[in-house]
This record gives C-alpha cells, sequence and structure tokens, in this order.
C-alpha cells in the first residue's frame, strides 16, 4: 500500500504535538502516511494516493449503502454545465458564480456558449426534473450522485478540508408534492447524515442556519457542525431545504387533478472533507488513528525475527501468513515482511494510523499464541491463536467506544453554553468553539448579537 | 427503479428490428430501458439514469476486483492539468489537443495559465511519476484510476459508445526497470481486459495496430475490437506500450546502482463503452438482454393475480415477497406490483433486459411451485418452490453460455480471412466487419493495402 519512504533519520516516528501545532501536524500526517501528495502543480489540487484513498472508498461505500436503503437512486449527471442553465436562479448564481471554473474553448475553437464546471448540481439536475416530473406519480423523486465538484475557493486550500477539486461529492436531491413532505425528507437527510458521522466516529451538532445566512437558493438549511483540534468550526455538511425557488426558476411543476403546482424540493451533501476531519479528529502525535471500519489496513502482522536463526525465522514467517489468511476472510489485514527492525515497523503502522497491531515471534509460535495490541493504547495482550478472531473483534468495539468519546470530549471542550452576551463576548474573543446563546430568533436580532461578537 | 413511462399505446411493447435499423434500435433502446436520458443540453454528456448507471456500477466493480487482485493500487489525480504540463509529450499534445476542453476563466478572473479538462491522464500522472520513482525500489510503479475525461468528439456522438464526457474511463499507468518488464505487463493488462471482456459475454479480436495507427505517444498497442450487429468495428479498449517516450519527456528516471536509466512504461484503458457494446450485441427486437452478472435487477418476480378474489390476490402476494425475500440474498430481484395487467408486465422486464422472469399465481401458490422463464427463450419451466435457488443457478449459468455463443457468431459473420488483395477488396466494398490478410508487415506495404482497399 503506497510506497513509503524514510525520514531524514532513517525512522519511521512522526513525533508532531497535535494540540499545539495542528495545523502543522494536519498538513504533515495526510502526506506522510499516504493519504495524498500535495505535489501536484494546481493549486487546491492534490493527488490521492492508494492508500488514503481506499479509505474514502470505504467511507463512500458506506454512504451508497444508507442512501440505497433509503430510496435513493444513484444516477449521473453531466459535469459541464452551459452558462444559460447555470445562471437560472438569481441567488445561486450571486453564490457560486465567482467560484467557478469556465470553459471557453475546445481545442482551438471557441464555444458558442461558455461551460461551467459543476460546482454543485442543482441547475444540470433541475432542468431535467422539469422534464422528469408531470404528475404526482413521479414524485417523490430522490437521486444522488457521488462525482468532483469544482471550486475556485480564493480561501487558504487545505487538503481534503478546503480544495478546489472535490473528488467525491455525495450530493442528493428531491423533491415532492408538499411543503410537509419536504419537511419529512430533511429528517431523513439528518438521520441518514447522523448514521454517517456515528459510522465514522466523529461528534457533532446539528445547527439551523440563520436565514441571512443560507445555502444559495435555500429557504433554511441544517449544518452539522464539528470542532477540530484548534478549536476552529468545520461544517460536515448540509441539509437543505430548497423551498419552491428553484422549481418556479426552472418551472418544475405536477398536475394534481386540477391543476399545475411547483414542487417543494431539498438537497443535501458531504464531501471527503469528512474523511479530513475524521483524520484531524481522531489522530494522535505518533500519527493518525483510523477508526476500524474505514481502516485501509485494520490488522497490521509483524513478524519478530531474529535473523541468526533461518529455520525459526521462516517459522515465524509461516505463522504469520497463515493468520494472514485466516483473517483476511473478514478484515483488511496484512504482514509486514520488509527487511527492517521490529522497531522501526512499529513507529510506521502506528503513523499509518492502522488500529490493530499483531507481533509473532518464536516463543509465540512456540506458545500457540499472538500479542495483540490496539493503536491508541500501549497495552499488549497475549492470546491463544484460536481466540484471535474473537479478541479483535472485541478489541475493534473497543477502540471504537474510546475513538468516540475521546473525540466528543474534544469536542465539547469548544462549546460552552453562555448565560449572557457578556460571557459569550468574552469567550468569542478567543475566536474559536461554539457559543450557544439564547436569542430572539430575527433576523435584526441575530446580525445585532453577531457584530457584538465579532 | 426509473420511473416507467408508456409509449402512446399505453403498451410496454418495444418492436425494433435490430438486424435492419441497428442504429434507431440502439438510441431508442438505450432511453427506453432507463439507460441514459439524451435531453441534457450539452452535444454528447448524457444523464445516467439509476437503472443503467447500476449496471455500469456492477461492471466496473469487477474491473476493480480484476485491477486490485493484480496489484494495481487505486488512485485519484486531479481532472484540471496545466497547459504546460500538457505539452511536454509532442506526440501526445498533437493527438489531443485538438479534442480538449479548455478553462481559462475562473469566476471573473481570468487565470494565468489555461487548464486542460483530462481527456486521458499521461500527463498530469507523468509528471508526478518523476518525483515517486527515485530508485529501483519504487518499480514497478502499477496504478490506476476510474474518472470522468473529457474529449470534444467531432464525429456524430452516441450514448455511451462516442461521447464526450466519459464518465467512467478506467485508466491503468505503469512504470518499469526493463524493457521485458514493461512487456510481461502489457501481457497482464492483456488478460486482464481478456476476463473482463469474457465477463461481459462480449466476444472480440485482439488485434496490434500498425507502428502509424498507435496511441499518441506509444511504441504500439493492442486493441481489443468488436463488431457491432451493423457490421461496423468498435473498440472495446487498448494496452499500449509507451516504451520510453513519456519517461524521456517527462525525466521519469531510477538509479540502478551505477547511474540513472529512463523507465519503460505502459497504460490501458476501458470506459462505459463496454457497456455500450454489451447492450449493442446482446438485445433482442424486444429490447435489453443484461447479461447476468451486471443486469441491474436479475429476477423479476410477476404475481399473477386475478381481481375479483382478494383473498386469492393476497396469498399470491404474499408468496411473491417471500419469495423475493429468500432470493435477496444471492441476486438482485424485485416484485412487481404495480396495478397493471401481467402481459403489460411481461413486455417492460422483457424490454428492460431482465434474466429471469418468475411468475406466481394461484395454481402455483397452491401446488407450491413457480414458473420461470429466461429472457432469451420462450419456454417456461414450472419449478417446485424448494428448487427454485438451484434451478435460477442453472438458469444463469444456461442464459450465459447461450449468450455468449450467440454473440460470437454474430460476430463471426463479419470476420473474413482473404487469402487475396482481390477477394479483401471485395469484402472491403461492403464498409463493415473486420478483414484477416496477410502481408509483409512493414509499414510502407500496410499503407499501400490501406490505400487499395480505402
Amino acid at each position: 500500500m503506497g510506497k513509503e519512504k524514510e525520514n531524514k533519520e532513517g525512522k519511521y516516528l512522526f513525533n508532531i504535538d497535535k494540540e499545539q501545532n495542528f495545523s502543522e501536524w494536519y498538513t504533515e500526517i495526510v502526506k506522510r502516511a499516504d493519504i495524498v501528495d500535495t505535489r501536484y502543480k494546481v493549486k487546491g489540487m492534490n493527488i490521492w494516493k492508494g492508500y488514503g484513498f481506499l479509505a474514502l472508498r470505504l467511507a463512500m461505500a458506506k454512504m451508497e449503502e444508507l442512501m440505497d436503503k433509503t430510496g435513493h437512486e444513484q444516477v449521473y449527471f453531466p459535469s459541464l454545465i452551459p452558462e444559460s442553465i447555470f445562471s437560472k436562479e438569481k441567488d445561486f448564481l450571486e453564490g457560486f458564480q465567482g467560484e467557478t471554473f469556465i470553459i471557453t474553448h475546445a481545442g482551438k475553437k471557441k464555444l458558442k456558449e461558455n461551460l461551467y464546471l459543476r460546482p454543485t448540481s442543482e441547475t444540470g439536475m433541475y432542468e431535467i426534473f422539469k422534464l422528469w416530473i408531470q404528475s404526482k406519480s413521479d414524485l417523490p423523486l430522490k437521486i444522488y450522485q457521488i462525482v468532483n465538484v469544482f471550486r475556485y475557493e480564493t480561501k487558504q486550500t487545505r487538503p481534503l478540508l478546503r480544495v478546489r477539486e472535490i473528488v467525491k461529492f455525495k450530493e442528493a436531491h428531491t423533491a415532492h408534492a408538499t411543503k410537509e413532505e419536504a419537511e419529512e425528507q430533511i429528517k431523513e437527510g439528518l438521520k441518514i447524515y447522523s448514521q454517517f458521522f456515528d459510522f465514522l466516529l466523529i461528534p457533532y451538532k446539528i445547527l439551523k442556519t440563520p436565514k441571512w445566512d443560507t445555502f444559495a437558493g435555500a429557504e433554511y438549511n441544517y449544518d452539522f457542525i464539528t470542532i477540530l483540534p484548534d478549536g476552529k468550526a468545520a461544517e460536515l455538511g448540509s441539509v437543505i431545504n430548497l423551498g419552491q425557488k428553484f422549481a418556479k426558476a426552472f418551472d418544475i411543476k405536477y398536475y394534481d387533478g386540477e391543476g399545475y403546482k411547483h414542487v417543494y424540493q431539498t438537497c443535501y451533501g458531504i464531501s471527503e472533507r469528512c474523511l479530513g476531519v475524521a483524520i484531524a479528529i481522531h489522530g494522535d502525535n505518533k500519527g493518525l488513528i483510523f477508526p476500524p471500519k474505514i481502516a485501509p489496513i485494520q490488522i497490521i502482522i509483524i513478524p519478530i525475527i531474529f535473523s541468526k536463526n533461518k529455520e525459526e525465522a521462516k517459522r515465524v514467517l509461516k505463522r504469520a501468513k497463515e493468520l494472514e489468511k485466516k483473517l483476511k476472510k473478514s478484515y483488511r489485514v496484512k504482514v509486514d515482511e520488509r527487511e527492517k527492525r521490529p522497531g522501526e515497523k512499529f513507529y510506521y503502522w502506528e503513523m499509518k494510523g492502522v488500529p490493530i497491531k499483531i507481533e509473532i515471534g518464536p516463543k509465540e509460535v512456540k506458545k500457540d499464541v499472538v500479542v495483540i495490541s490496539s493503536r491508541d493504547e500501549s497495552k499488549k495482550q497475549e492470546v491463544k491463536e484460536k481466540d484471535v478472531e474473537k479478541a479483535i473483534e472485541e478489541k475493534i468495539k473497543e477502540i471504537e467506544k474510546r475513538m468516540k468519546e475521546r473525540a466528543k470530549k474534544l469536542m465539547e471542550k469548544w462549546v460552552v453554553k453562555a448565560e449572557s452576551i457578556e460571557k459569550a463576548k468574552a469567550f468569542a474573543k478567543k475566536g474559536r468553539g461554539l457559543i450557544g446563546l439564547g436569542w430572539c430568533g430575527k433576523e435584526e436580532c441575530g446580525k445585532e448579537l453577531e457584530e457584538k461578537l465579532d
């Protein structure tokens, strides 16, 4: 999995204080652990390496499972959107126009109409929804796609978290006969995303965004928010009630027996940013800690071989291979056969975030045991060979429980409830975290509050 | 799966003579069977509907399996390639420049350097191979990605077969220390593709392309060719020996202990065209016939219900649902519960290409049997409920065998061996098929032959 490169000291040791230097920690670990290569010559566009991309594929496979189970159909809409269609909904156009890549030429030919590289697919899709939706029996319409989208980010880019090509954007789009049905759909969207972030062991708060800060073209949206180790909030995903704004702009109507009515729409999206967040919140100073369910390698088997005795070495390696074969039925597992010292291998796989390590040496072979440990604990446990599968199953459950709790605690540190505007102000000065604060709910109060806390 | 639309007669009957009107048959069936919607407003770009997209996902999952098993790592390289990098290999530039979409702006800003929307990823990748490959231990490098690519086709476009956005392009790229190793890799590539087309039940010939007609930037390539029902050849995939041309243009070298040497490279690609070809060659006048392994629905259960007796109807439906539940463990199966006459349902699922149909009516419920039939045969078979799984397993094997043989016969009709240039000429006049003809192997002879047969 990926080419391993030693650092200058010829060691695999990774050691950056994550709490103190989160930004450096993150930038370094995504490169060192073979998540992405950041040397591609377009700003904000990274190369996904095999190891990182497998984690992303596993996360997205879970998303597909959740979407398919709830009756969403996976489709694919073209990446390029004609300018005239992109411009149909005023708020959307205003919100996205500035950050969209534009194709003006093909070969040496100037195109008759500019094509916009999708930053998200509302416009391209809804132009077709108009054709797909005629009568009530065409509703609800529930589709999704997992595609690359492009945003010309002007802020500082950061691998996985803020990029100019999002390589796996999962966008769901639905249409309904009534406002109530759309609101039910919003609930389903919230439930799916809750399940998904639980799966990634990511803690979150669901915030309803104030109206003046919604997605371009929306009525209102819910944002899943978490806090990164540096106290900055990160948006994990949005569930958006589009009301009838796009339906009117794109003239999406159904016949209900009496007359034509505009549909109500929702959309909801997540991207590889989720994986970036999982990396950011779960890791420690030694490197990544992968949630077991998306770990590209879940179990690393390290044969402890003393080169002086070749027969013994053979026996150890044979046992390691047998164990790998057995575990392969249920897990992503690998034997590290490289000619390196065990210590180096330990550092290396710790850095790569493999949840479970199994050591087998001559002593273990003789006793028919193996030594198991978890990435997030220093404890080692001797387990009889015949009990290995059961032990691993339990270990994974324990790891998941601990990871979830640790992440939650980490976030709660940054979330405060302020009883007064003064307390909120004092906290806001730090420029980090989430503040819970009572307010009247009106736009003027909200904006006033924002000003006071700014 | 997909919204069903009745045609004008309110019937699902599809009936176009495929042999006589292949072009019309193909264009109609990909729309009617919910493979793609061709009404998107950019020429050559189609919308993949849920039903069609699932077949494509299933085909690509098989490809992933074959690639992973042979040690290729799945990666993802950015879609946009800077002009300066795109232009580095002269032949490649010449071959692709004319058909590449070009991004000149982001928002209202003119970009400092134009970005090319990848038509294929050699240049973007090989710029990075230079960084990844330093010593012999970095070789062989074997990666692949499944991505969307863009080609400004000037010929007539056709869904799946010739499009401007290829939505699933599987491109593999490898680098090796020696020419011999690269040649071994070519053999592996040929084997993988042979297995893949066998899986899709597509017959093919592997042709070595003459040097003056190779992929832009290649030494030589092998093309997998099949013949469509109208006698026209279709390229299914290419396996390409790049030699050292790109290695020299991008300066990809390794240190072998003595000095630096350029690597030898290969690449091989396939796309959704394979699915287009499978659709084209397997279907009949009644519609699609899906190879069972990629059929979005493999088994359709049709309850034969006579509305006059509600209790009986309930019993039939219950039995159908029980069977669905049982078969779901191993197959993609669906009960058609719509309020339509059985005959309409038969037409509909025949048109959609579902390989196996199961009918259950009151008579069958009483006798504890079901009636099974295959899409490609009119024969029906009564099977005891307890034997259904075994019967289906056998039926699928038989279907696959028949589909393969039919497709092969169809192709062989268009392949002739000509003993003389005169015979070849006579055949070439038809402007169709494949002609096998002996020749000296030199470029001048080849071009002369081409002229004579043109």
